[in-house]
């Protein structure tokens, strides 16, 4: 099983990046730091008569790297109780993506994907991100994605998600999970 | 009363900006077009040093345009059952805003503003687009904002918002209603 | 089209009730008020060997009318930010109903039916009764039942709903829609 | 600390039970199982000149036990994607309650309390039961209850909740975090 992990924190090493390395150890995967990428907005062309064009940033890194992988392990702060822009960028993004006609199998692909999303946030974390949560449930079903599991951990300062022992070990115990997948 | 418009469509006169024209109609109000701004991801340096350092983009025309408001509408297309990669990034930029001394009064003048969110989307969105509606509420609550109403509309393809009468009918009364505001 | 209403509320011509009926004004339906029937909590019997049993109650007479209507009209105060507890204790007797061997098409019939939720409240409705209406998605969704339409009101005192200028207007526009559907 | 177990099944020993025990594991606690008590739906008299009246079942038993303790745990199951009926019987009676002249001080002795719940169900709990702890968490917040934490557990059939082994992991963590609170 090939995992790719995408973070999306503004941050080197952030708490969600670092919570989504504590459920990966020991696991080979793909990091991708999104704030490393110039990911630009999407322009919706879906009814515009020549619809989507290329765009000239980094998206197809991502793409390519998704249309690799049987995991994708989306890693994103909790900013304004929802994922960073930064992430939502991306995601927008797929709807130019399964409408590429460079990349005709991505939405093959992504039927056969599972997906985990790892949120850290510093204000009732786990109470006030579950419609993040609820909206990653939407997008997946749409695009047929299995939502394998989700961590949610409570963080504000650097470091600080290591004291979040329940998420922790929420990361273990997927971790194992993940183990028997591959 | 003195009302702001942020449109966060990537299309121009996309299916939520002529939505929130019918709830703003005959109002005098401005309008921001934030697919035309440079709004560059926020760099979260909340817990460095320095803190937070003054951005070479465009915003500061959001910010000033809010102080000088007392009523914010934000109308977005509900991509992937939230805001637009696009509005995202310039709520994510609060958390400078906030704290950005060279505006120091942000956190005041937001407690006397009230706020309006107008949604369009193509699946659902009266259901899907729940979750949109939830985390605005707790960011409205977090900065003191007064959430006065939202309209969800149903359209997909470019002025069919002009289908959805009931998304219509709700504007129509939120245009009667900010009318006794003013 | 047959349209049954149930109202949950504990009150003669309750909010909820009222909002209900404008809703349906000129149609003709039937009402169920449930606070006047003798509805008990489910045994949850699904795993046991003998399964579900008929229970000495008037379940059969709301499984009746649900079986010879087409559109079910939930009419419900919202209590603690969900539905009654009348109301949930008919909704939880699903479980058996759709199990119940003297009435075997009740899963068959339930996928014909449209169903709409009325629900009033008192505390930020339009915000904090979103859950309320989630659970009915995913109700409906388990069911098969096409969800039609919502509508949230506000009000506490008995009669003021008929304050609530946006949920009449919504009641009216229903109205018209369903005429279109018989 | 004092705790009491409330429990809204209608099975003895029902998973969330079973997970609640686990949560409790060494600790003093009583438990009460609502299924074996009497308690009526509210009849909201809030509006009518008498107000409320004292009602003949069993809920005195249950807010008298709330009043002893410092800790309440609601342990139910998930039907159909929010609590029992059962146990939503009982949380609208707290409408009942907290204006009960026999019980001047529920209000703030409520205040002073702190909440788990724990909720298991099997379609997807942990994401479509997640409306359910929105309800809980705006309850809470109205009453000024602190919610401490809570659990969602999968299983269907009875004792399966020891399958659940990240809700396990969550139960003795919870354990841990509960006993250094006494």
């Amino acid at each position: 099983m090939k995992i790719l992990l995408l973070t999306g924190s503004t941050r080197n090493d952030g708490n969600s990046e670092q919570l989504a390395h504590a459920a990966l150890q020991g696991l080979s995967y793909e990091t991708i730091q999104l704030k490393d990428l110039d990911i630009k907005a999407i322009e919706d062309l879906r009814h515009t008569d020549e619809g989507f064009h290329p765009v000239d940033d980094d998206y197809t890194k991502v793409l390519e790297a998704i249309l690799r992988s049987d995991l994708l392990v989306l890693a994103t702060p909790i900013y304004w109780y929802s994922m960073s822009g930064t992430m939502k960028n991306v995601i927008d993004r797929f709807s130019h993506a399964i409408r590429d006609t460079r990349y005709p199998n991505v939405t093959e692909h992504l039927k056969t994907m599972k997906a985990v999303v790892i949120a850290v946030g510093g204000d009732q974390p786990r109470i006030k991100g579950l419609p993040l949560i609820q909206q990653c449930q939407y997008t997946f079903d749409f695009l047929k994605i299995e939502f394998y599991s989700y961590i949610i951990g409570e963080a504000r300062k650097p470091g600080t998600i290591h004291n979040d022992k329940l998420a922790l070990q929420q990361a273990a115990y997927l971790n194992e999970q993940l183990r028997t997948l591959s």
